[in-house]
């Protein structure tokens, strides 16, 4: 929107405020065309001991973690961490 | 940082745009004197057939789903949602 006029230097100027439009998207590429993500784990159906579930919307393998939460931590001052499903 | 001047009716005028920092925190509340939140899930202690766990960050019952991720899609136009464990 438009800030009050103000008076710079003797000159009437109009300062246009930007409107910062913060879309807190947690998941900003995974399955977009998915109305909501949602993933299931079978544990009969686990092979390994213990798999790292994803939690970052990060990671290049998701439902799973590759280790994506790291770089995204690192960016922006976060503390995001997987679901860790362990089997015994 | 400053932009050029610029000429606005013949007053020099500097015009200080706004730096926007956007942090980009998945989770802006969830146990933040933790460095990296990671739980666990011991499938042999699941008592019921089927557990959601949240992705969104913004449970009440974290690690565990409590529906949260719907009033997080509707504010943000985002599409997050919980991973389901099922003991069968
Ligand atoms: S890559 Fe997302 S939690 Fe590890
Ligand atoms: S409350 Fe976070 S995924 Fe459901």
């Amino acid at each position: 929107g438009l800030k009050k006029p103000s008076r710079v230097g003797g000159a009437v100027t109009h300062r246009r405020q930007r409107a910062v439009v913060r879309a807190e998207s947690i998941n900003p590429e995974i399955r977009k065309s998915e109305e909501k993500v949602v993933d299931s784990v079978i544990v009969s159906e686990l092979s390994k001991p213990l798999t790292a579930y994803c939690r970052c919307w990060r990671s290049g393998t998701f439902p799973l973690c590759d280790g994506s939460h790291v770089k995204h931590n690192k960016a922006n001052g976060d503390n995001v961490g997987p679901l860790l499903v362990k089997k015994q």
